[in-house]
């Protein structure tokens, strides 16, 4: 998900008509296609059932014309607590090694689909970061490191143990950077840093304005979910903001498949990451808290 | 289904690697929801499954690397015969009532969606001709047959049916319309006649001109598949023309629900049939054949 913002919109009378522990919703996508769109349902361990678009307009059509009675079986179950890990991995600072810049997208995703936008994309733009230093032989001074998260989806525990894992370094954090809107073409980055902070990005913007990714916006949260802990401690954090015109179609429905990536705009956001990336990773003075 | 097409392309690996008993399909719709897009598959009595797109696209880049082995609990079952029933009304000729007319959709459609637009849409069109012109206080020289076929999907056999038993009558069969791609814009017929016949229609045009649905173009083949077996004896046989932008994303999938019909749309298909339906009613002479 994208800023713990997924199953939001409740058809009203459902609302009104339900009994208030066992909550139905509409699915908050805007596909056509009578695919439920999953997502979290907070940590009351109540039933929860989406249902598609069209079928919450059938059922509020025929609540017009009086009572209706729905019959669910809902399977779903909580499993128990297992192991899971982040995936981390450095680009070491040939200057200030002990100063990270994260790049990051998450791992895991809701098991209807294969999750290619939410978050794949995420992950391999991160990955291309590296890539794309490597290849170009570019030796930042700050270490720029390489996260794939752990269990966003389901409360966003990954990125929880990390900043309890690295409280004691919280300020060697120069800022954290997501991509978790998908893979479409690349605007800017929603920001939440101090706005000295967001002036200092002006020359990158320049660079960015190339491939028309060039804005900037600050937010009062964080801009993504996985570096909200380490963002609500200071550090600047930056997300992606993609265009997004049809992550809310695809993403935690059965159609995040691979062929929703159009590579091109997959290489838009891997060349917008990794400009971001050195340049904080490089930049003389880091960015001002 | 329109015009027997369904089911069509195979993935040509497939096809290849398959044993010929056991066919696999790629899905024949258009949209890119992982639908899988159901269909008639023949007579012959062998297991047959439909794959979405993505799912047909992953196999096929799996295959590219080496040999794929697929697992498929294929549940699908032909049931016993069942009475079925086309339903027929008749608006009454005044000069000709032995001569008629029919305007038609088909009643049945596959169970995954509700068959809003195949077929419902046919037969609230043809219904609705019935009702403009009872409206409109016309009275023409022949009958109208309204006729909602049944199991058109499944082998037409209630359009067999039909001209099986009013075998004796097809020479006062003047024509028969059916509207079967949907309830989108319609640009005008397809039509199975003689040049003379459609050169007839000329002044019928110029009223379809009025909203666009003007173009009559000549087929070899029947326009639809109800209205075949009357065709497949002289009797001239027209299909609305839908634009059928989306037709083939929804229909046969389980999206095929009511908001996919577009009001405005339904009217001008309805105003469609009602010109040429009671034009072919209450000309001087049939058409010729």
């Amino acid at each position: 998900m994208a800023r713990r913002c997924v199953i939001a919109r409740l058809v009203p009378w459902l609302h009104r008509n339900w009994a208030p522990r066992r909550p139905l919703v509409r699915s908050a996508g805007d596909g056509a296609f009578r695919l439920p769109h999953t997502g979290w349902s907070a940590d009351a361990p109540i039933p929860a059932g989406a249902v598609s678009a069209e079928d919450a307009d059938l059922i509020a059509r025929l609540a017009a014309r009086g009572t209706v009675r729905l019959h669910f079986t809902l399977t779903t179950k909580k499993g128990p607590e297992a192991q899971g890990y982040n995936v981390i991995g450095d680009l070491k600072g040939s200057e200030h090694p002990e100063q990270i810049v994260i790049v990051s997208g998450h791992l895991d995703s809701w098991d209807l689909g294969t999750g290619a936008i939410d978050d794949g994309a995420g992950v391999v733009v991160a990955l291309e970061t590296a890539e794309l230093l490597h290849k170009l032989n570019l030796h930042p001074k700050r270490t720029l490191r390489v996260i794939a998260w752990m269990n966003e989806e389901m409360g966003a525990t990954g990125s929880d143990a990390y900043a309890k894992e690295h409280a004691g370094e919280v300020p060697n954090h120069i800022a954290a950077i997501e991509s978790d809107l998908g893979a479409e073409h690349p605007l800017g980055f929603h920001v939440k840093m101090s706005e000295t902070a967001a002036k200092q990005l002006s020359p990158v913007q320049d660079v960015l304005k190339l491939f028309g990714a060039n804005l900037i916006r600050l937010e009062p949260e964080s801009p993504e979910t996985d570096i909200e802990p380490l963002a609500g401690k200071g550090v600047p954090a930056l997300g992606i903001w993609q265009n997004g015109l049809t992550y809310f179609t695809y993403h935690h429905t059965p159609a995040d498949t691979l062929d929703k990536v159009v590579p091109e705009e997959l290489r838009e956001n891997a060349a917008c990451m990794a400009v971001m990336g050195y340049a904080l990773a490089d930049m003389l003075e880091p960015l001002a808290k």
